[in-house]
């Protein structure tokens, strides 16, 4: 895809705002053979319901190179910036008013964030008009999900038939230290020098640095055709704008179809540290690998960070350790302050993926024997009811008890440090959660250890929002 | 698209059999990244209810190189033949049993005929599953028609954005004699040295003529990614196999469709000299072009056959001249005997073409602004009722006309030389048609002087199935 | 390499000549990176002493739909035609006067005819800058005129590393009867199927025939960049010109560095029925073969043609194992109309050719391996002395034999039909021959056999130009 | 060129040394069609005269990671190390014997460094056999170098006849402090957001900043094929090993011929801050740009550093001035602080270039236009005799007084610094010099300055090594 600035105005001025750039982008490409009808919806949806949406999402991409993650910022920079997909000439056009002045080059759109801008477009209206709108997908059951995240990522032509095991997903914060950002550099670094290719959930921090890493020895290599591939979702993507190296975007509908195909797609997932959020993440991989029907599924997972970041990762082993027993830690692999040893343990771990799938006969570029539940897939939305219905006590399965705890633990997040929780919270009292104490403690400990080591945005004296029943 | 035929086994040598092969083939390319649903589906269809249209085709392909153009031939020389859809590693595989052992080399399959054989496959499933099945489209409108048409092409990648309207579409008789075979390939020929397309139906004699002469043309000119497009239908695959050179194979789901694709796929049109269908084929066109709302639009349309052919040219002008009058002659032009001349017309009327799609902000690779009236869009059933309801008198609009002339001769033809159309007229007598008495004559004269070519398949006198009332 | 005609004028009309067009051609490519002193050594060359060889070869490749195999025609035709490098903008450009029409379409050079022009360009001025001109190469030597071969075809770019052997080298006449062209475009066709290369010497018969039928198999085998080299000399190319499906175009400095670039670069040779010259060339190739330092040398070579020229062979193949035993034949193998076999002989010897290269650790692009006694790299000039000296007799090595009969063979039929050679008989007599009888009678018998098969232009009864001695 | 490690060797752990590998490497691309005789002449030099040098290149490529400056560093690092040419299979093949093992991942050499040490190869042999051995190059003469420079650039193949000029050499120091390195990054990532390409003298410093800011932008911008050209000469190799970010290494013989081409090859210059060195390569340019034959040649020429380099520039601004009077200012631009600006002169200066070649019809790709005075071309050994033969006066054409300007200053280097020079001081006392007084002033002062910011290592006080005549 290849884009061209048709008109352009000389930046505005005006002292109050940051500069500013109208353009008209046409895509080659993806979107380039299209029926009139899809140009016509195309620019319906852009000028519909989906226009804020989709002007919120451009946004982010226009700003990319902004290390800001307050998602209001850009908002509140470009107050009078407007998208409209145009009918137009033999396809379609994109007209960017007031457009951040930073995303072009002398007034060229720089080619990357351009393939973004149309990936933002291709998959707002995809997921409108094929996934949500079409009927076509029996979105209330698992195998209707599995299939959506399947065709959104088909129609982002982000898996290639051709290519071996090689996608390595990179989890972590977005506002981690330097030395951590420069440590995820590194071992994206190492990953990129054994010709693996990079996933990512957008965003700076361990969301970028990999990527950077790997540019790097990717040039060194020479390898062919680097994937670095950026999934994120409507919520967030203000939040966690795309690095332009990103070069294959792709927007999913929700956090769970995000997750999942993370999953699906990734052949083995790094952790970095992070905030709460990352450790949501650990425990949503862990209770899909502790399930049963995925005993026998090689999955790589590594946790792994500097020197100075290694209590992180030892508090959260000995929390699963208490909460999941000691069989939990046969899935996972801590590796401290190594980048070398990181990237040979993924290598290694990918090898084992590849053999499995040859065995199975399954595909390279979608993991369709990962047996996801449909509570893993069904969007948790934690109030007071939910959160009492929640069981946390070890009578059950593991993979039951590890799926209960990450919505315990995304509730207890959501009740600390999101608008709506603490509203909750402030209304009702604490959540009122029924589980077995010692996993209660423990979490506790965990939630009190973010907020010393500045994981967590948390001012004054650290108040629990959930209280133990039984 | 790469295949490889992973099994073997030695080609039968029974007496009255041709020689046959067993094989399995994968696919590359566009049928590479499949869900795990569709695969499902694909094996369904191929061991469903598709069965026996997909054994056919399949046959058809596999029996290219053949010159016969009896559908049956095919069918009784490989009996036994079968063909399977499997879901296997990770993706498909086609098995083969007893399959034509001429479509291979040394026990490998010819990778053009694995491609076509895929395409085939491709399309049955995307027909019955999306275009017919879907509920997606509404085929009871003509947008809906329109829209299926476009989907079907897309799906088959045939569109390409980047290419200038250079997509010749060949019409012409499929067992026309050697003069006239060769008098094709010298057009093809010249139209390759010019770097234009090819686009026929499929088969042989004036369908594959001009993709041979093209490709000697392509080679010399070094002319890249060269597209010999091929565009069929169940209906006549089998008599028309496609030849191994169509490097772009689409089946669509009628005749109509398959028109429609034609005129709005291709930029130009050359019919050569052939039999009845081919002058139906003419009047469609003309019926096309003498609307009102085509009035505009440029669409070079060139009659062109040698010298000894050009009798059967002259009397479909005198046809259409007394028939629609003389404004019908301004949308076509008759050249004969001269290659050359026929490419340089060619050329000129796409350069009109191009600048008119640029001036009306229209697609290159799709001819939306061709307006093509429903009752071009349905399907003909030729019957004592259907024939007498025709209008084939003059007060009415010249496309009017031209649609029901169209009509009149695919009943006549019917009647004719169709088994089904033959026993009608055997059962009810001729069909009664309501036309001006001119027309009537000449359309019969013309249709005897097919007869006298030999382009019509009767034996013993002629006998008129028709009879003109009022 | 593409090239511009820059400037064109209108085809000239006079009653007696043929149409031509004055042009300016810009290459890309192979010439596009020149000194300034090499551009200006290419435009002096091309005014200097090569005038007159840049002047023929060039309108040989410019008239190289012709079919005439009559040397003197095209520069009857085209009187006035002139060519001329000059150097310009940021390199060369062709510049073309009263050039052949024929070579043009519309106004614009076939672009397969540019790029053999611009190898002509190529070839003569590396022949005479970088091998006679440099003094690098000592051309007295064996090693010295390998090494000439060699750097030719590198400059020439035919040479490619990554390809396994699949170069066929076709031989024959170029003046053969219909039947038996069309044999050749069969055998051409099925070596395509099997992914084979063809290397022809250019012209049309034998020389072209392979590469039609070769071009149509690849295109339906979808061969990704296939190979037709066509190697010639200054001395043939004016009677033999290069079909513009010729992709490497390679002017060799003379006859004998033509035959060791043929057997050098090529995998296997396949030869049709031709003239004496072919028949010398089974010699020179059986010379070759014979000599114990290629005993162990792989190199396929199948004599072929149709039905109807099975006598030929038949001849050939008698007078072999007359004077060199029955020993040669296991050197050639001689299919009688079956395209198909020779093909699967080519195949299964090229593969032997690739075992032995691996096993050798020799080159796949080079036969290094080869043996070519240095009498075989000499030109022979046959005159009275000359002939007088051969030693036809069989008390001596094999290949010798072979050698010294390859040069009776040349002498006699200069004697018989070349106009140098025929007044030298004129002059001085009969050519005085040492040799054994019977190698003499059946000599004599071949040559009238020839006669009557009508592939020698001999007016009146035949008389034998030499005597045997001893 | 791919490359492969056949033979691997446990890595040694000799306390002592750095650990290494023993492995086989063996090329694709530019070294894979040799003559068998060109393999054994390879096979020779690397065991003949030049394996010192090729041994001593090598490592310096195979250390390219290290941050070092020390030249002898890797030497003692890898006593053992040791570099064979074998000629085996169907080529060559690099034996490394104690190779570091720094420059492999997980045994398997990086493949930017393979090409590299292949290049290495390639140049060495080349300059050796072809330039300064082959005869066919009269060195004695300012045509034969500049021939000799375009032969072994074109050997290399880094010029591109179908780009336009877009090559910008970076010049600087390689021991520049961080803040100054980052400046380097980001003017590189400006340059790379407008797709121009880098080149560099290899090394660390100022010679890698903008290659690696350049590979994010031309990720960003997706650059295709971008080039990263880095030229050295064995004499400086050692010090400054070449980035593998460096995708076109090229080797010349000698000082002399590496700044020609630098000036023939790049199309405009950024000089960052460095040593004595940068500020010698500013004199060597302008004498260039002032001499009255370049007086009309485009050539933009950027001095640039970070806000706290400024006095860098100013000292050497105010020398120049001084110097070679105001006149000299026209052809050179001082920007502090600004990336964006140099990257926007850069590319304005390009343009002009541009347009003067398609004026001139001068090739794009070799700046054949500039005029380069047989002093520029002649090496430069500082002796006594030769420093006072220098002619510093102002009663001269402005270029001569640049070129013994650029000489005095190498002098003055080399007796401050250099060990030869420095003997030659202690043995001779200083060096006299024929000049100016205020030239003579002002040198001494830029040179204090320099001393002052660091930039030259000198320890005690500074003692300057010439003393002004006249």
């Amino acid at each position: 895809m290849t884009t061209k600035t048709e008109r352009k105005e000389p930046m505005s001025d005006t002292p109050n705002k940051a500069p500013t750039v109208n353009a008209r982008i046409s895509p080659r490409g993806g979107l380039d053979i299209l029926s009139r009808d899809e140009v016509a919806r195309l620019a319906d949806a852009s000028a519909g319901g989906q226009t804020e949406l989709l002007r919120r999402c451009a946004l982010a991409v226009l700003t990319s190179g902004t290390d800001s993650d307050d998602p209001r910022a850009a908002a509140q920079r470009f107050p009078d910036f407007g998208i409209e997909v145009h009918q137009q000439d033999r396809g379609i056009k994109i007209e960017l008013r007031n457009a951040p002045a930073e995303a072009f080059v002398d007034g060229e759109i720089i080619r990357g964030i351009a393939e973004n801008l149309f990936a933002v477009v291709r998959d707002l209206v995809y997921n409108a008009n094929e996934i949500a709108g079409s009927g076509r997908i029996d979105l209330a059951t698992g195998t209707g999900m599995t299939e959506a995240v399947f065709e959104i990522l088909r129609n982002a032509r982000v898996m290639k038939s051709y290519l071996e095991p090689n996608l390595v997903v990179c989890w972590g914060g977005h506002s981690i230290g330097r030395e951590e950002y420069l440590y995820t550099k590194k071992v994206g670094y190492e990953l990129g020098l054994r010709g693996l290719d990079i996933c990512t959930g957008c965003g700076p921090g361990a969301m970028k640095g990999p990527m950077k890493g790997a540019t790097i020895a990717h040039a060194k290599q020479r390898h062919w055709k680097p994937r670095y591939i950026g999934i994120t979702e409507p919520g967030i993507i203000a939040a966690e704008s795309p690095n332009p190296i990103v070069n294959h975007l792709v927007i999913m509908p929700d956090i769970e179809k995000r997750l999942e195909a993370f999953v699906r797609l990734g052949h083995g997932i790094v952790v970095f540290p992070g905030g709460v959020g990352t450790a949501e993440e650990i425990l949503y991989m862990l209770g899909l690998l502790l399930h049963p029907a995925n005993a026998g599924l090689p999955f790589p997972l590594v946790l792994t960070g500097p020197k100075d970041s290694a209590a992180y990762f030892e508090q959260i082993d000995q929390f699963l350790r208490l909460a999941l027993g000691e069989e939990a830690t046969s899935r996972y692999q801590i590796i401290v302050d190594d980048p070398v040893a990181v990237a040979r343990a993924m290598r290694a771990g990918l090898k084992k993926v590849q053999s499995h799938r040859l065995d199975e006969k399954d595909a390279f570029f979608f993991n369709w024997s990962l047996h996801i539940p449909f509570e893993f897939q069904q969007p948790f939305v934690p109030n007071h009811h939910a959160m009492a219905s929640l069981n946390l006590h070890r009578e059950q399965p593991l993979h039951l008890l590890a799926a209960d705890l990450r919505r315990a633990f995304s509730g207890i997040v959501a009740g600390n440090v999101k608008e709506e929780g603490m509203r909750e919270i402030e209304r009702h009292g604490p959540f009122r959660i029924d589980g077995d104490k010692d996993i209660m403690r423990a979490l506790d400990a965990l939630l009190r250890a973010f907020v010393e080591q500045r994981r967590m945005k948390i001012a004054g004296t650290y108040e629990p929002c959930y209280q133990v029943v039984g």
